[in-house]
């Protein structure tokens, strides 16, 4: 089978570093496709990032040309799962929701560990409408920029093991979600510093979107995500500002 | 004062019903200014076009030229308010929110009546998020169309008022939420077959928005919307298709 | 429009106080009446002052002779709102409830900080019942008694402040609401060392009356305020006692 | 032990209705003493009346000149309670709380039915305020007025039973709780039409005051309920009229 | 009339001090009959021995000979009360509920105290299910085991007197709940170091049994606890090891 | 890998049944071992055989002589998989959770159709301890005993498809769980008559339980499932029956 793995973020770096995990998590005989939205921010890290970032996402699966059978939108706490499971038949896994429904499985609570703390609020809203937050013991922010997070790993790592320590110790948290992508190593050194499971959004929805296809689940369209109906569009798509 | 009024949809003939609404609503010295999108769908009516008109709306107050006072987004259920509040200082008011707000203040419950079934999740949502649903008793679909309830004033008058007597009688609703924009008289038809009040949304939005210019208020900056961190972008905004 | 303006002390320097800042709020065209309840507590600080208030201000308002366009309920979780509401057909406002309404347009959440700590309690349940309560972060007490406030007013500035400054940073809180009434430049005091707007009851009470009277809405009669079936009444109003 | 059952009508055939049933519950040892408020309405019936009440019975139990063990405040739905438990330290216990309190040890779920639809929501807001609303099924009105329940009694059971079927059948309620008082026999034919456990407040309200009397429990003064500050009172209580 | 009430733990002394604690607490005329599980731990902490305690407590009461009126099931937080409902007419009360109906009583909010850290989740999820953990402010451990409270009383109560006084002074309780069995003069000492109210469990369980049979009001069986359907069981009941 | 699928009814024709189902959604390289409880009920209806069940299901696993790396509880509704957390360090997934989780992915809600009236109860509760019930639109039963599914396969898909109708059209619900096991051909019917995905339980176990083995991730022990205390237990495990 094949899973889009869309990043939120215009880095490609990030892109690689996504598709590196997905397929480490992924069977044998799955293709993992990493996608660069064609446009937005370099980091998506707010509101207004974010909002663009979903159509982004959205435009970017439009114009893939190849069958898929999932796609996974590789941002934590961003809009948009609900356009693409709109726009398309296969199964959309949030990595937001995918680790927080694997840490339930594993703990009675979680603690969500993530990036600034502007973005606390984007992931709490997400948790709340996927009704996944009433075991959620905490989202707490490292301090740590998503690009900061590239450039500096070992303090990223400090900063976010103290966080995962907190939330475990003051919040009651028994597992740890990753709030934010792309570091190898990270979900190692926070389960030593802890004791607790961690749980990486990436990789927990590579396994679960594969588990949808095997089981031959697909979005449900009976309502909240039927197809769209016929509309006239104004400028939109816009002209490829590169090509 | 001026305050912007946005539409969501890109049908012009909206911008300006919707318009002629706020102005009614406006005090002597208020000033609206009714702003349509420069791309997306002539009828928002899910999930993908109210992902695209977030951002269109984003992108269509930040290219208006003169200093404004307030934006009232003025569409039932949509996405991108949040966004408004980071790009911008000055109040945002969201027409959903803006009922529900006003309709708490003349009864224990409220109902929502809007266009078709499919939009219910999408005002449900915000509603949740807006804190604002606990005393939600209901949101039903007419089974109209954005375009219809142009096209067939007196169809929808009908559709609308019979979701609201229904929502009085069966939902124990005590006040009607008009869930979709722009029909002169349909407030009035409403009240005579319910006895209930009747709130519209966007002159509601006029009267809040006009309140928090007059009170000196502003969005809030310590966090959720903080004002965006510098960022390199990529391909964005679009060059303008038109010009 | 007339609007009462109904103090729950019968502390007749509140009430000016209270009016003061009312009328700084109010359009040219409205005019503000501050009431004084003929019976009570010269402070209402806790149940028993707070259910005796409620019934001395619906009596306070039955006795005003003049006709009115809208009722504001001064007094900061204080019972009765529901009476007023089933006693008459005008807009009721209760300060409580205008504040938070209002403070849920400037931020993601907001904070009360109140007078004693014994009236944290009847402020969260006012805002239970009221349906305001998931974006409430947190209810704070100063410390400061209600007639302290008027004695030192610096003092009760600084306990304030500081209160708030601890709901922004350990709350979460984004907007404040003063939850005390007549104290000039508090607001502005405690902007500066917050960073957050602030939002005070009585002013935000009288923009939301206007509204409702502008948009001519009225309290729905449809159930829980409907009109008072008749009854026989044992020995009330009392004698008037200083006629 | 001697315990005050306090009616919140001025009816005193209600009173002596509600001390029969309290006595029938009451251990040999226990002396029932029912009180009349001295002013308000023949019969509490929405929020204006509920809201004198709860005055009226505060200044009943005031005038009470003996010692006493513990204060049944027995309105189905009023207002009130909280002021008592600050006036006093003996147990006060609310007939509302007492009924659903027994009926969560008796089965899942648990529905009132009680006398006019315009009751129902005070109803639903003194259950959610004592946090016992998550296991109540749905609250009934028999469409039968205070007085008439009275005046008719066998047309009072037959249109409170239909709603304990309704309630059993459509809404999986458990156990029926009684809202309203005074009635011979209506248990138990309540018992017979629908199968389940039928509670009256009165008579668990008794149990209920005996046991924590028993235990030597009393109203914790730690914080809302703290004894009263001292106040300058204006004109209250007021000259007795009868006098 | 005859209560049954069941300890938990296989350790015997455990019931004699339970019964002690039923019989002051009990009327004159009620039999109070401690039982002790025939199978299982001696101290139950955690999941796995609470889940065996539901079977071993149930199969006690089965094997019991004699007829009763009442079951008390004397744990905190432990599994099995449904089962009892089911199988038996008479009332069925468990500790946990029995304590925390009676603090809701009394205070505004409650809190529990318990032996340790791990039992705290079973009783944060029998108070969920109860529907009785809206006004729980907080359940804490005091980190003494089950048979460490009897080793060494002095110990537990500075232990447990300690996280009371956090609970009313940072949790904002205002009346403790023991969550531990068994222990004389316990609860003077936590309501000297508090002034706050202290509820027994077992204690309070007793009163709420007698009055449920006092008022002749038995489980219902409309649903949840209706009567077991006929089954073929496998091995069970088990042979009788001792016998 | 090897999975235990632990039956919950000492039914063998059952173990046997969900078996296959187990194996059907298994990766090839995983091996499904089928567990039948040696005691209890041949069919789990209720609460008292639900415990009884869960302590059956621990035993049965704890005598399980080799190595496993998953255990799949395939009860719907029933109690224990707290207790094969607290045993055993290896995942353990419970059909209940494991059908909603999946069907989160789906849609924005779901529906439960299963057996009896009686287990709609349990099913409910285990959702609400999983923090899955937002999303749950409904839990309907079918009145189709378990046995009964087996003896008469074509009157339970048409009863349970019925209720499934009924829950997308009345309920809103958008997705389907099937809270019974072991038919065949089950779940393609409902989707014919729904048009909703429909989800089996045991099939969506199966593929967490595998995602979570090839994640490396394990049961937290940091509070809840701590590993028991060392403990003295009286009679248990009892003597084999049957040996």
């Amino acid at each position: 089978m094949r899973i889009l793995v869309v990043n939120v973020n215009t880095t490609t770096s990030i892109t690689e570093s996504i598709g590196k995990q997905a397929e480490a998590a992924a069977s044998a005989d799955t293709e993992i496709v990493g996608l660069t939205p064609s446009f937005g921010a370099e980091s998506v890290e707010g509101n207004y990032e974010s909002h663009l970032a979903a159509i982004a996402v959205m435009e970017r699966v439009r114009a893939y040309p190849e069958p898929f059978d999932a796609i996974i939108q590789a941002g934590y706490g961003e809009h948009g799962r609900e356009g693409l499971q709109e726009l398309f038949d296969v199964p959309v896994v949030d990595i937001t929701e995918a680790a927080a429904s694997t840490a339930q499985f594993l703990g009675r609570t979680y603690s969500v560990v993530t990036s600034l703390d502007r973005t606390v609020p984007l992931i709490e809203d997400r948790l709340t409408l996927a009704g996944l937050s009433s075991r959620c013991a905490s989202v707490r922010a490292s301090g740590m920029a998503v690009l900061d997070l590239e450039r500096d790993p070992q303090a990223a790592v400090d900063a976010i093991a103290e966080q995962a320590v907190s939330a475990v110790r003051d919040d009651r948290a028994e597992v740890i979600c990753l709030g934010c992508g792309g570091m190898s190593g990270l979900a190692e050194r926070v389960v030593e510093r802890t004791g607790a499971p961690v749980v990486d959004g990436v990789t927990a929805a590579v396994t679960i979107a594969e588990s949808l296809v095997r089981l031959q689940l697909k979005t449900s369209k009976v309502r909240t995500y039927a197809s769209r109906r016929s509309k006239n569009m104004t400028d939109w798509p816009p002209p490829q500002p590169k090509a």
